[in-house]
C-alpha cells in the first residue's frame, strides 16, 4: 500500500449527516484514503439473511457512511474534487423490496429479498437466478459532505452537498466535484453498490460492503450549485453491446411517467421471461436506466425505461 | 427500389392528428413505405433563413406529418411494429431557440438560429460553429398513429399513440410499436432530426427534412399502454467514446431538477468554452442527455445532465 494511503476503518462511521460529528481524520488536499464501509443494512443483513431479517430491519441503523474526514483549507464555496481510484469489493451483495419504499411501493406491499454471490474481481457478470446475468460496476452510492444547516439530517435525501446521490457512473476513473458547505468539508462514503440502473427503482441495487481508495483536490471558490462528475470513458460499453428493450411513459408529469415506463417494464419482463413481477422490479432496479426523451413538447413529457439487452444472452 | 415499396410524397401532409384524415394510401401488413418529409418548420425556414424568417413563423404550419397511411387489418388494441429501415437526409438543417418554446424558455427569451450543413452519408460529424462537431444519428422525431378520440388534436404533444416523441434512439435498425387505437391505424411520420440529446431542452434538434423508409407489421392484440421499442445494438457508441461531463439539479420535483441540470451543463460550457450561453442551450439540446439518476431517495431525487465530451475533440 501506498504510504500516504489512510485508511478509516468501518468502525469509524455515522448515522445521518450533522455538520459538528467530529473529523476521525484530517488529510491536505492531494492525499488519498481508502474507506471501509459498511453495506446499507448497517450489517443488520448477512450472506444469509432470511425475509424476516429483512422485516425486523430497524431502519435507524441504515446506510452508515464512513468518516468524517477533514479536508484542510477547504471553505464554504469550494468544490471538493474526488476522484474514484478503486473498489475491493467483498464479493456478497443483496436487494430487497422494502415494503414502503421504491417508486412502485403502492404496486409490491410485501417484502422480497434477493442474495448475491459475485466474482470480486468483476470479470464474470453476477446471476440473478437463472433469469439474467448482471455486469458489475461498483460505485458508492451516497458520499457527500456536511450540510451547511446544523442539527442532524436524515441520510436518505441526497442535498446539493452530495449524500445518497445513487449515481451509477460514479465508477473507478471517474471524478465528482461536491459543493463545500462547511470548513474542512467533512467528507463520508458508503451504501457501496456493485451495480445499479439509473434511477435504482425499486429502492436498492445491488448493495454490498466493499473497500473503496479516493483522492481528494480542492478547488477553490467554484461556486458550484450541485454536484458534477467528469466521467472519462463510455459509461455503459459494459452492460450495452445487445441494445436495449425500452418502455415509455408519457404524460405531464414527470413522476407518473416514470412509473408508468417501469411498469410496461415489468409488464414485458414478466411476459417474456415468465419471472415474478417482484423480480422484474429488482431487476428493472440493479441494471435499468430511466431516461427523459423528450420534455419539451408541452404539455406531455416522454419518460423512457431501458432495459439492457445483453442480460439475458 | 424495390418493387414493393411504396413512396408517399411529401405533399401528402397533416398538421396535427384527426382520425377522420383520408388515408393517402393504404398497405398490408408487412409492407414497407417511403415517405419524404418536409422539416419541422413546415418549408418555413430554409438554408438561407434568418433571425427574421424565425421571427416570421407561422405556428399553425409547424410540424407538418406525411401520411397517414391506413395498415390492412389493423384495429384498436393491436400494435403496430415500425421497422425504421432507411434515412436518405437532406444535408441541411437548423436549431433554434422559439421564444415561449423550451426547457429554459423563461432565462431565453430571445431567439437564436443556427444553420447546419452536414455530409449525407453521415460520416462526418456536423459543425457547430468552432465550438463543436456533433456524430449524426437521423431519426423521425414525429411518429405515429391517429388518436382514438375524434375531431382535431395538436401536433405539438405526444400521446399514447406516439406522435412527437423525439425519441432520439429510434434510429436505422431500431422497431417502434404503437398502440393502435383506430381501425387501419392511421400512421403517419416527420420532424426528422439528424442528431438530438434525450430530452431535446432547448425544444429544437437539427431539424432536418429527409426521406425516411419503414416496413409495417401487426401484431394483434398487444393491448401496450404505451409505446415501446427495441434498440438492437448499443445506442450511444457514435459518441460516448470520450465519457461525459455531468451537472445534476437534485430536490423533490424532477421538472425542477431537470432545469438545474440544464443550467449547470450551460454554466460549465459558458465557462470553459467562452460559448455564449444560447448557443450552450442549442448545444445541450442536439446532443446532451436527461437521466434520471434516483427516484427513490425521498423526498429528492437526482436529475443528471449528460453532456458527451467527444463533440469537442
Amino acid at each position: 500500500m501506498d504510504p500516504h494511503t489512510h485508511t478509516i476503518h468501518r468502525h469509524h462511521h455515522h448515522h445521518g449527516w450533522n455538520r459538528d460529528f467530529a473529523p476521525v481524520h484530517t488529510i491536505a488536499p492531494g492525499e488519498t484514503v481508502t474507506f471501509e464501509t459498511v453495506d446499507s443494512s448497517g450489517g443488520q443483513l448477512s450472506p444469509s439473511a432470511t425475509l424476516a431479517d429483512l422485516a425486523a430491519l430497524d431502519f435507524s441503523r441504515v446506510n452508515p457512511v464512513t468518516g468524517p474526514v477533514h479536508i484542510d483549507g477547504a471553505e464554504p464555496g469550494d468544490a471538493l474534487a474526488v476522484t474514484i481510484e478503486h473498489f475491493a469489493p467483498s464479493g456478497w451483495g443483496w436487494t430487497a423490496n422494502i415494503p414502503g419504499f421504491g417508486l412502485l411501493a403502492d404496486a409490491f406491499p410485501d417484502p422480497a429479498l434477493h442474495l448475491w454471490s459475485y466474482d470480486t474481481a468483476l470479470a464474470t457478470p453476477a446471476a440473478f437466478g437463472r433469469f439474467a446475468r448482471i455486469p458489475l460496476k461498483p460505485f458508492a452510492g451516497t458520499i457527500g459532505l456536511a450540510p451547511a444547516e446544523p442539527g442532524p439530517h436524515s441520510v436518505v435525501p441526497p442535498r446539493r452537498v452530495g449524500g445518497n446521490l445513487d449515481m451509477r457512473d460514479l465508477a473507478t476513473g471517474s471524478q465528482l466535484l461536491l459543493p463545500v458547505a462547511v470548513p474542512g468539508a467533512l467528507f463520508s462514503v458508503g451504501d457501496t453498490h456493485a451495480a445499479q440502473g439509473d434511477g435504482e427503482v425499486c429502492g436498492t441495487a445491488i448493495e454490498s460492503p466493499m473497500t473503496v481508495t479516493l483522492r481528494f483536490d480542492l478547488i477553490k471558490a467554484a461556486n458550484l450549485a450541485f454536484p458534477r462528475a467528469v466521467l472519462p470513458t463510455a459509461p455503459t460499453r459494459h452492460i450495452d453491446s445487445a441494445g436495449y428493450d425500452v418502455t415509455t411513459g408519457i404524460g405531464p408529469d414527470l413522476m407518473t411517467g416514470a412509473r408508468d415506463a417501469v411498469r410496461g417494464m415489468i409488464d414485458l419482463l414478466t411476459t417474456r421471461h415468465g419471472m415474478p413481477a417482484v423480480d422484474a422490479y429488482m431487476l428493472c432496479s440493479v441494471c435499468g436506466d430511466l431516461r427523459i426523451s423528450e420534455i419539451v413538447d408541452q404539455p406531455n413529457w416522454v419518460v423512457s425505461f431501458y432495459m439492457p439487452r445483453s442480460v439475458f444472452l
